[in-house]
């Protein structure tokens, strides 16, 4: 439903950009917010968006939209338009999403930008721009409210009138010592319930969750998520006070760890390759099929060695894709099961014998039960028990090993600190095919005395 | 890090409950936000869960507590409290969160809850629980500060100081007409920076965003990312305001529809099954393999068929787990990076053709590759050039063919409205498998003259 709106706006405006309609296209660029602008934009050449873009009036929507674009398109759209507009609409942005643009921006350029922003905020940019990109630090927003714990209601209210216009989600005040450090938070709600000669330390909890420049984006979401609050004060390793970690913000996070752990799964890199070139997605994706084309390699001289058992025998081929496959699934099944429980929380590291064991147990039930149903088909086809039992006991073996590899990897990956999810990926299903074949040839050999 | 706290906090409490150190641990609960006992009490039996719960002493957080348990654990909580208790803690609980819970109970145990509970409150409750539950009506609260368009900002001041505490996250003053139609939007922040007098229709935005009961909750939550708020508020067919959807709840519902995403493409159902029992776990997977177990004897069918050529050739038996494998491997990462664009809203289904177009030319240009360097180990290995090319143009065909149904069958799906992410699981995998085999066997045959 949502989608059709973008794709009814992206339809309206090229079809006003085709007639050169100016007028029309004014009217709709300024009724319009800045994040859907973004959306538009991916259709559109950047003559086009550079046309758009001069349409704007709202400088608070031109940033918007500066920091909705697609990773990669800012740098692009802005080699049209001059340093002092780019300047101007930065300096009407929240600062961590100043930084993580200029991030994007080759040296020179970035370094003019930098050199011709406010004093204060350049700093504050270029204070930001030190920090890791997946930390706190790096996506932190410097501009929050502090005040002295024995400012009262109404001293705090006047200072948000007076002060505090840059703050981009001012709906809590944290309480600062005389050395700028964290020492409890109140919320704007709670301001304007109290009486106004109340002080600060009267009325704030002393109870605040906080976090430090170098702890992982990801642990920051989780505790906001955890926590059900709108944003965590960040501090320095002394307990000062130094940026916020806003929701908005960590709704980001979630929906880019989400995709880096399911790309990762697949093979495809960490990074969204949808909207690169064929040739850069190529690039990105041949080194992720290497390790199935090596393991596709071993199994190969795997099952060249019982080539005379084959020549004697040569429906034994007929069984290997089953065999891989049902292994080949039941170990993603495992992998991801264990990856997506270790990201969520739902899983615990220090649970691996416990899941492990688990996982064996199911993929022996469920080994047993295809196990039979496949053995019947060779039964039924061949009329040849000692082949029947021989696949039966293939798919069996089959499909534990990959349970238990699938789960035993991913968790002993995560144990010394590997992201797992890259455990989860085509390594796992290799290794699982090799040890499929190879288990499924020594049974059956032995079995029918070939 | 904070996984590292969790459980220190776990072995502290088990310690303390084998001691029965009572007075310890009514001081450890009672520090301890009720998020964090959440997931401590998943280690615990329900005895000691109980002994836990009662000590706590701050009613929001046993409240807290009830909403952050896992699914399934809180109707065998309550089945140790008193009617009276469970009551007294859900009326201090925001109203989507109780629909939540009593959603989970039996009939007859829901129904004596809301008898019990005050009728104003039950009432709101039981409302929500006509909605369906992955619907903006679903999770939305109904308890949110809406006030008409005459009010004076001092006005609304007084009202959230005297009526609206029970409101969850009142950072949004909605703006009513006389028949509670949504006409306008203020935050909290404006109302204490405007002059007291100011009427809320004076400097109130009427360009307010709002969904319907019945929207989807994914739509719901990428609104709300999108235009980076703090909550949306929900509207019926008539535009009567009737709750709000709040951010929370947003970071909820994108990490569940990523964990359901995720575990529907490695067939594992929807829901996660973790901490299921391995009976329960068994029963959820075993449908999902199905696919690829049929899969697999139409494969074996398949490759019966050329059971004359393998004999006389039996080593065109070995080539097959690595052609199976390339085109699995490269299938898997085109349907993966359907899904997730389509899930991010980085692809639209109207750009079918340019994506599958894509995914062909990568699927082209990496089995070109790694035909070459498998055709080259066959070369090496047997030096029968017709046999190495049969093998790479295979390859070549097993990774195209594959980059096309991998691409093109979750594009399909979307378009007809079925979840794609069903579609990239093992049915497109197993599809490949078979056609991988026959065109293998198919070009060899006719390449190698047998």
């Amino acid at each position: 439903m949502h989608n059709d709106r973008t794709r009814i706006l992206v339809d309206s405006i090229k079809r006003l950009l085709r007639r050169n309609a100016i007028v029309h296209l004014r009217k709709i660029v300024n009724k319009t917010h800045g994040a859907d602008l973004s959306m538009v934009f991916r259709s559109l050449s950047i003559t086009q968006q550079l046309k758009l873009f001069e349409m704007i009036e709202d400088i608070e929507q031109q940033g918007i939209l500066f920091s909705e674009l697609d990773e990669g398109a800012f740098p692009a759209l802005i080699e049209g338009i001059e340093l002092d507009k780019i300047v101007e609409v930065l300096d009407h942005m929240p600062t961590d999403d100043v930084a993580d643009l200029i991030g994007q921006l080759p040296k020179q350029k970035s370094d003019a930008i930098l050199e011709m922003m406010k004093k204060e905020g350049s700093e504050e940019v270029e204070g930001l721009l030190h920090y890791d990109d997946d930390t706190a630090g790096g996506i932190m927003n410097p501009d929050f409210v502090a005040l002295r714990e024995e400012t009262t209601a109404k001293e705090a209210i006047e200072s948000l009138q007076k002060e505090h216009f840059d703050v981009e989600m001012p709906f809590y005040l944290y309480a600062v010592d005389e050395y700028g450090k964290l020492v409890g938070v109140s919320s704007l709600r709670q301001l304007v319930v109290v009486p106004p000669e109340e002080r600060l330390k009267d009325f704030m909890s002393t109870d605040v969750f906080s976090v430090e420049t170098s702890m992982d984006q990801e642990e920051v979401a989780k505790i906001v998520a955890r926590y059900n609050i709108l944003a965590v004060p960040v501090v320095d390793e002394t307990n000062r006070l130094v940026g916020i970690v806003t929701v908005d913000d960590v709704i980001d996070i979630f929906r880019e760890e989400a995709t880096e752990d399911i790309l990762k799964m697949a093979g495809v890199g960490e990074e969204f390759v949808e909207t690169q070139s064929v040739i850069r997605s190529t690039r990105i994706r041949l080194p992720w099929l290497f390790a199935s084309c090596i393991g596709g390699i071993i199994a190969f001289f795997v099952i060249s060695h019982f080539e005379g058992s084959i020549k004697k025998l040569a429906y034994l081929a007929a069984f290997i894709p089953v065999i891989m496959g049902m292994g080949g699934n039941i170990g993603t099944q495992s992998s991801t099961i264990v990856v997506r429980g270790l990201a969520t929380g739902r899983l615990n590291i220090r649970d691996t014998w416990a899941v492990v064991f688990k996982e064996l147990s199911v993929g022996f039930i469920l080994g047993a039960f295809y196990g039979f149903m496949i053995g019947l088909v060779a039964q039924l086809q061949y009329s040849k028990s000692m082949l029947a039992v021989s696949v039966g006991l293939a798919v069996i073996s089959s499909m534990a090993v990959a349970a238990l590899v699938g789960s035993i990897v991913p968790m002993a990956f995560a144990r010394i600190n590997v992201d797992p999810a890259v455990a989860a990926g085509p390594f796992v299903t290799t290794a699982i095919d090799i040890v499929s074949v190879y288990f499924y040839f020594r049974i059956a050999t032995t079995l029918l005395g070939i």
